[in-house]
């Protein structure tokens, strides 16, 4: 039975108050958060919507000047301040920058550049948004070619990104620049795993604690033989073309590499399954992926089967695989089901969601939310969202039906937005 | 947090007065309302109800007399007195026809009977009702070959209906009336082009504000060749029989004709998609249809980016596929999500497919309900429950979380109901 | 509008009231209730938690003395108290066995252990645990072969299973064991149907009162040719291997002449849709299977199509497919919407599957619950968690929204937990 409401005022209190461990971002570890209002409306959420509802995308253009492109921006937003994404806007221009208005408007947009500009300049600010934010590590995904000795390792934690290495292998200047770092030239799958030695041992000296990818719908998924991934990695490595069966076998070859060199770092491998890159040819820049209703996350078990020891941190991008993924945190000992990602991280879905996982799955096996931001500015509006419906779902599920108590609640909590990351990345 | 219920009812009221433009029926502009009992309950919601719950469909024969049949269906119903159909009935029963009792049953069903034929011949009937459930304009599903004429522009917008076209395109008695009312003889694309030049010309000039077509699941809609329509429409001219794969380029090939010919006469497209039609073999008349879980809007991607400059209307069938919608309408500039629709209608999946929706695209892209009516009496009881879960949704979600004041909501609903249709549909 | 709480705690104290029929269990005829604490413990949705928790498997080797295998499931399971699966094993200790604390622990299992072995030895147990779980009759599901003249037919029903038969046909020992209990050795179609005859009899005879298979997701099923029957059906008599053409012949074969059976035998049809056997490799006893997302039931409409006269009750375990079920119930009359099962059965997911069917489907086609139980035991704490939401929905959806009366409610509850069951199964 429904308790009060007080209670999921409580609950939040007590929530507001955990330092948060946000395990993804994109967050360029040298220029954290904003230099100007540009910063902030130009992520991808925003110029997608203002496209989305009829904004020319010209007007995005790098070198159109702020007075030309914001307001035209803001006036396209106007259609899109129902939304949650213009609501995040709102709060942090409110929050960490003083902004006093409801809207933001072509009449007072400037207000809160200068005050953008004005914030940026202050010392340790990065420290200041974090603190306002109650968060107290922020992962990175880096690139493998990235130097990351210049990386703030007190609030930041590099992950490596796989994504280029197994879509792109082909690619003479990905194949390079991997000879480069790493000084292996892969032609076969005994330098190739030379190869990725070196860059984990690389990352991990680097403190990274984590290997992060982002996976299209359906991907099939096999352990290849090795006389063929050495064919596949031959071919790349002479620049000729490969048929699609042998792409599938470098991509899945290359895919459990990776999950294999998890396993001996003991890294994480976090895997956001379900992305089409580019399906939609008009969206403006970082506005083109889309979700595929209906993906699974079966054509993964191969590889999840594989790796025992493993830990694959999964998120899913349609809100149609949602029970599977909660149904894989309760029964797939190396799975955690992580946060609430792009496409599914509304309200409306997280707050099932979370229901969901939380009366189905080891609540040690959850982690609860990621920002996915790509300047710190996000991670307060992102992660307030979160937290409200938590305490909701907390106060009126976990202690409304008895399963727990406000204690036991406050415990779920700390859980899944520190105790877990900290536990599972050993940060 | 949550506002009170207060709210919930002041917002109904304010809906409840706005002229809603129904963007989607099926009423046969010549008989626009029921003439007789028979014309309510034969309305495949009800029948097939009956039907599922055990009743003869022989019982349905059109020369079965009102005496026989309507008992017989009135008791079958009673199975499904739980049903959100069933109140519709019950509703517009009430409402429209003066119709005192609570369940419709095989003792007062002549009452009913006797009201609905006293208020047919009222003059200027379809008005009243349309007054009555504050509806302004609906939208007709028109054939390719249908007298346009006697259709009473005041209240109805002509829409031309696609099936036929696309789907029976190699039945000889469809390319033949096809002839007869372009006065085209289609054998190849350059005579396909005038014809449907000619179709959208007569269209366009009798108010036509739409072409609307259903579409069956996972379609796979591609860019044809010219010569390879020019194959299968000459095949289909000639009555040969066409392979799997022509049959897909005439399908698809028709199914760009008619997107490239929306954006000559600037016509939004409303698609209807994932309708398996003829599914269940023993259903009832309209009552075969059923939809496939798991359907995505991927495979009309290439459409939708072939033509950024045509607006597509899109709704779907199947519930797993609700979030996918709402996203494309976040992203995809041309795409406006449209209404709740049929299996999908019910307040279950409208409450949290609205709720997301209105998280997460602009609200100038939404079309709130459309009633897919056959009569327009079920007008009044379908759009007061969208009303209903509409207030709720804008009470506890928008302004209960703060992303919008009272008014606000009021202006997002009258956008939904009809500030969007008018000015998607130029009405 | 929402009415009030306190007519969902009436509805919830006339629903508990209603004598259960459970449809369908894995109870042991021989063995219904749990001797030991490990009989409970033991239960998959356990010992997979907290294996999935961390929790060495090793652990429940059957050879391991209670004294340490209990503790350390106890304590991996810790990790799991926030389920609600966890909370069913609170809820029986307490009610059934008088235990009186919040949580199980390494200190208290034995008190527990000790509560079991004692209630054990009471004469009637298994009465005395269905008075107070308040249901009258549960359903067994029996292996083919197995002698069913020892079942306790005052409260348990028979139901045949089928998988074996229709999945492992090409085994051996089961054609034996077949030709064993019927007499009849199979090596064709004809002879199969006097196998399944034969079978059928001593089922129905022995009180049974449905056929019971789970099916794999997407399982393709179609009529097939008897002589096409006849060739996998005599190459698996005579052991030769099938080709997967031969295989996909010999299983939809199997499942037509299974539903041919139940048309004779007036016994319905229970189908489990959409798991995966064996998936996670890894995981403990009847704990290495999984759901699909996105699966459907299209594939089976050639069945239901094929057998009009046969009442087929299907559940589906993966989330996404359950408005097409609900859907199913709605328009197919030969099909009755049964159960939240496994994967689906959280209170997140029944909520609103649990809505959307009775918004939808006549109350005459809708199985509430089943419990799924390997003992006596979870069916209290299973079906209390399903009557919870039964009342909250009924309160809050049928009754708040004005589509019944409080006691429209009460006979609802009672359709779908008995009188459902009495009428569609006989009993």
């Amino acid at each position: 039975m429904p308790t009060s409401a007080a209670l999921e005022r409580r609950l939040l209190a007590e929530i507001m108050k955990i330092p948060v461990i946000d395990v993804h971002s994109h967050v360029p570890a040298k220029e954290p958060f904003a230099r100007s209002l540009r910063d902030l409306v130009g992520y991808h959420y925003f110029t997608s919507l203002a496209h989305s509802a009829g904004m020319d995308k010209a007007v995005l253009a790098d070198d159109a000047p702020d007075e030309e492109m914001i307001p035209v921006l803001v006036e396209a937003l106007a259609a899109a301040d129902n939304t949650v994404q213009y609501g995040w806007l709102m709060e942090l221009a409110r929050v960490l920058f003083d902004f006093p208005h409801e809207r933001l408007t072509p009449d007072n947009w400037q207000e809160l550049a200068e005050s953008v500009s004005r914030k940026a300049k202050v010392r340790g600010r990065e420290r200041e948004i974090l603190r306002a934010s109650s968060v107290e590590k922020v992962f990175l995904t880096n690139a493998f070619d990235e130097n990351l000795r210049a990386i703030d390792r007190e609030i930041f934690v590099p992950s490596l990104r796989a994504d280029t290495l197994v879509f792109s292998f082909t690619d003479k200047t990905v194949r390079k620049s991997l000879a480069k770092v790493t000084g292996v030239g892969v032609e076969d799958t005994k330098s190739l795993q030379r190869a990725l030695e070196k860059l984990f041992e690389r990352f991990k000296s680097n403190g990274a604690a984590s290997v992060a990818i982002s996976l299209p719908p359906q991907l099939k998924v096999f352990p290849v033989v090795e006389s063929d991934l050495d064919t596949a990695l031959g071919k790349a490595d002479q620049g000729k073309p490969l048929s699609a069966a042998e792409t599938a076998n470098l991509q899945s070859g290359l895919l459990f590499a990776f999950a294999q060199m998890c396993g001996r770092f003991e890294l994480p491998f976090q895997m956001m399954c379900g992305v089409i890159r580019g399906a939609y040819r008009h969206g403006v820049y970082q506005g083109r992926d889309l979700l595929q209703a209906g993906d699974t996350l079966r054509s993964l078990m191969p590889l999840l089967n594989a790796f025992p020891e493993v830990t694959f941190c999964l998120s899913v991008l349609s809100d149609s695989q949602a029970q599977e993924l909660a149904s894989y945190g309760w029964l797939v000992r190396n799975v955690v089901v992580s946060g609430h990602w792009w496409y599914d991280t509304m309200p409306a879905y997280i707050e099932r969601d979370l229901a969901a996982r939380l009366q189905c799955a080891p609540k040690t096996k959850l982690l609860g939310y990621y920002s996915d931001m790509y300047k710190l500015e996000f991670g307060l509006p992102k992660l307030n969202m979160y937290r409200r419906v938590l305490a909701r779902v907390l106060a009126w599920d976990l202690v409304g039906t008895g399963r727990g108590t406000e204690q036991d609640a406050v415990t779920v909590a700390r859980l899944l937005l520190r105790g877990n990351p900290q536990r599972i990345f050993k940060v």
